[in-house]
């Protein structure tokens, strides 16, 4: 395809407008052409602004001659009645993250994925497209480090709004990427999660925060996941392999080192924009490349039925005090 | 504008071809439609793969209707040739460095730049679009440091063609992304020049490797320049300042750090592709951004002039072994 | 005491000669008088190459007038029975770890020490020592990072004979290190303990390495531990805590970084003593500036005892699967 | 020699008193039981504090049955009338910096050594046996980097007193140690020196601050020492070397990496006691053992009379704008 890809747009909030500034101002071969938005006001005013056809709802976005991909940006639960239908019309899809929001769900889009035949579907499980953490994928794949036996995360959130976010949304919206990147990594599937909670940080009130996530993978590798969501000083994600003869991990992200004070000092990013824009940018352009020549990459509907899987098990375990195990549908071979 | 820039390109050989690749396939907002090159056949060559119409001669390209912005990637001798022309259409033109070969052509294209009255040149000069060095940057205005007092620049080259890289190059080509970085960071001009060889690097035969650049600024502050091109191991850049209270420095850039062996390790780029890939990115983007909102930014022809300059008299010093000083016509108004 | 201290070395093997070498050649204050031990040739050997008398047994050294301190390097085994001797002498006594081989020594020992009134143990725990560790300590303790929630530590080994080490040993031998830190940073003691073992590492055959500990604290924090003991690039100790508000860890320890071949690297110490020899020095230094002060200090017999019970759990766990609880006796007030 | 090696100290002042208390409290092998002092009453409390002889004047002390060995402490001009009659008794000594003030008291020194037939001296260049900079030299000695072309030095002071601190004194007492470092690592002499002085910080009011010093080594290899005395943050000492295949830096010494308010941080010392105390026990630790086996090793008379040499130039050229020659004696066999 020569042509520019034409691409609409479900769901306009922050992330949607997100997503069309970048393929408008940033990224190469593709531009917006329909949105649609449950605020019709809100569909209206990024359209006019962007120069892109305001449709009534997903289906008839879906089906114009006029978007050749579909990019969802919806809220969670709005997910499958929007991904089912660019399913049915055979058209790639880009899916925020999660996928769906349960496991019944993501079963009944594998299914339709797999009867079109051929991936259709990206998740937006971005950290694959980061740079730090493809180098650290590469080294463990060159055998730098011999096969790895344990992955250490931990992800840090400066702070989270006190009043929305809560102790689930820790496992489901947060600890969810670094079970992304833990499957990625390792190329195993996690076979039983233990959530621990110990003491809390005071800053977050009765928020269950920190907390400990540990996964036994199903070749046998272990996990360890520290979550912690108002440590104040930045977002700051760190990750470490350790293999038969080495470990890999995740350099500082900072470009400069001052020294004033008394001693030297670098920079956290501040949130997950100023860490993850680059990856944003090379999900998003590699979505593009690809549906251009007919194809579609990156993280699939499988990893988001895995992840979906894992999240729910990891609340349970949390809540119960128990390791629980993550038993999963036969994977099939569409996504080998 | 809202319509995509038109971009001609004077000049198709590899850096020619790397421009166009990228407006092609990464960047936003603009397409190659014309280009041109003193070889025929690899402009059309390239026109037909990238579906650019291919001009017989600079002149012709610059006033087609279908150009609104230059790019001159041809040779140094040939820029000004281009150059002119495009400052005399009034369009916004990319040259790639040097500007010119000679302080008199340089001069001779910021006349006529200040008689059309505002900046339509951008030069090359990548190093400014890189994060590490605009966060340096950042960090020396924020008066984190003080003032700056010394500026200490490494340029380490893993290896250069032994045939065909001289010890002019090592300044007039090599050097000269010191000094334009030394002349940004500072905010100074360079006053006077030494340049200092020692013993020579058995590696590179009878080339005058490495040398050590001495720098007066205008201002009082104290620069140092290591260029070493055949020290193998990588493509190394460094850059620390030292101020009144501080010092800031460029953190190292590798992504991962890996223990293997009997200790750790981290990678330095190979060579200035890598290590610069975003930046040029950048900095095109910049151009056409600019380009569409009717301005023009980033390296001036004022600059290229400036570094004309002191790479003149680094060859001088080199040479004589003595100090050479920097005699600059007086700065146009355009250019504060 | 402006006299130097007179110490008698019980097991003269490789560690008491360690201890030997760095009282006679390197520290201040002290002398070895006396020398014991179950080989007596050796105990001869060592005696007359540096000038100490040899006694029969650990009791005649211990009565001995020549004797002012002792200090004891026999196996474990041997240690109560040098030990409570040395107690009912009232003379200061410094034992390698680990103060006992079965809880119930351990509280016989702390039984006579409380009955001594004073403290007169000091353990062989010399991570405490260590200028990493302690400054690590001091950050806690300043506050910097509000109050400590998790540990995070790494314990890695290039190699253990496969003859000798067993998987036990990797709980009762290395991880009781990690669980003396563990105590030490976090000023809690361990509530209950898993260890996780998952896929081998095969260049240990059949050991169980590596293996995860997660212990919850008394005062409710969580520590992670990994050991790791055949990972062949060196000794590699890591230790992170996170806090309330920020987060500590140890910074590498080499004193050079290189780049040649593709890259940038820095030294792993090959193993413990490089690693700590100067943490050795500085304890046994403490030790004999104590003992001349008339008192005793550092890791106490209630350590040895805290970290025996733990090392038992940590044991039973890896047997198990299960979490095992830590009981301990009530702590005297001796040790407060 | 088994006894201990008994110290005559010369000069109780600051680093007399600490060179006694490390002898004494710290090191192994040695007693002071001889001091003297230009002013009696200083020696006379030491002495009582330390159980060591006071003596009317150096001659006595030299001359005592009581000291095996000299220490010299006392200021620079003093040095030449005790080093001489400690090389007359045959004695080993130990001069702190600088060995003499003028060159002809150096080569005074020089011959007077040179006809004892052995080295009796150590200089008190501590940086040698600091551990990264013995990293650094053993390093390079590996080949690991191969010739060493260029070595980059920075010497960066929190702070020094307005009132006492003199242009002159950035080269004679603070740049001495860079020189030092340079020939040590280097292996060659200074050939010639520049010192180029540009805007002066303003927290040093008029002093010349900071300066760069330029030297070409008799070898060919160039050093550039960056000389800041008014830093603020701390005592900051760096060091690299760029060879034929690669480079070699000091690393950062800090132990501890916290994150907090919005970044990373490590601590650089406060000063040079800071930065080097060990390297202070090691040295003097070594003057001990090698007299204790009737030898003297470590800085040399002849590494004074250079350093002297090169100060002297530096001073000049700082003062003339010019590159000076560093012309020497002809180094005596002795020190080969
Ligand atoms: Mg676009
Ligand atoms: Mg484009
Ligand atoms: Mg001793
Ligand atoms: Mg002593």
């Amino acid at each position: 395809m020569n042509e520019e890809l034409k691409i609409g747009v479900i769901g306009t909030g922050m992330i949607g407008q997100d997503h069309i500034r970048r393929i408008t101002e940033v990224l190469s071969g593709a531009r917006v052409t329909a949105v649609t938005d449950a605020d019709r006001t809100r569909a209206e005013e990024v359209g006019a602004r962007r120069g892109a056809t305001v449709f009534a709802d997903s289906a008839s976005l879906i089906s114009s001659d006029d978007v050749d991909a579909v990019m969802i940006c919806s809220w969670g639960p709005a997910h499958i009645d929007a991904v089912l239908p660019a399913l049915a019309a055979g058209k790639p899809v880009f899916v925020e993250k999660p996928l769906a929001t349960s496991q019944g769900d993501c079963v009944k889009i594998i299914e339709a994925e797999v009867a079109a035949g051929k991936r259709l579907i990206q998740i937006g499980y971005m950290r694959r497209y980061d740079a730090a953490y493809a180098a650290l994928k590469a080294t463990i794949d060159s055998g730098a480090i011999g096969a790895p036996l344990m992955y250490h995360s931990a992800h840090r959130n400066a702070s989270v709004p006190p009043d929305l976010y809560t102790d689930d949304m820790a496992i489901a919206d947060t600890m969810v990427h670094d079970i992304d990147v833990a499957r990625f990594l390792l190329d195993e599937e996690v076979s039983q999660i233990r959530v621990i909670a110990g003491r809390k940080n005071s800053v977050g009130g009765a928020l269950r925060d920190p907390i400990l996530g540990v996964m036994e993978m199903s070749g046998g590798a272990i996990v360890t996941v520290e979550v912690s969501v108002n440590i104040g000083y930045g977002y700051d994600i760190r990750g470490e392999v350790s293999g038969e003869t080495g470990t890999a991990e995740l350099a500082e992200s900072n470009h400069v080192v001052v020294k004033s004070g008394d001693g030297f000092a670098g920079r956290v990013p501040a949130d997950w924009r100023e860490r993850f824009i680059e990856a944003y940018d090379t999900e998003v352009q590699d979505f593009i490349d690809n549906a251009r020549k007919g194809v579609v990459g990156g993280p699939s509907a499988w990893d988001g039925y895995a992840i979906q899987v894992v999240s729910d098990a990891g609340i349970e375990a949390a809540r119960s005090g128990r390791a629980v195990p993550c038993a999963m549908i036969e994977k099939p071979t569409l996504y080998n």
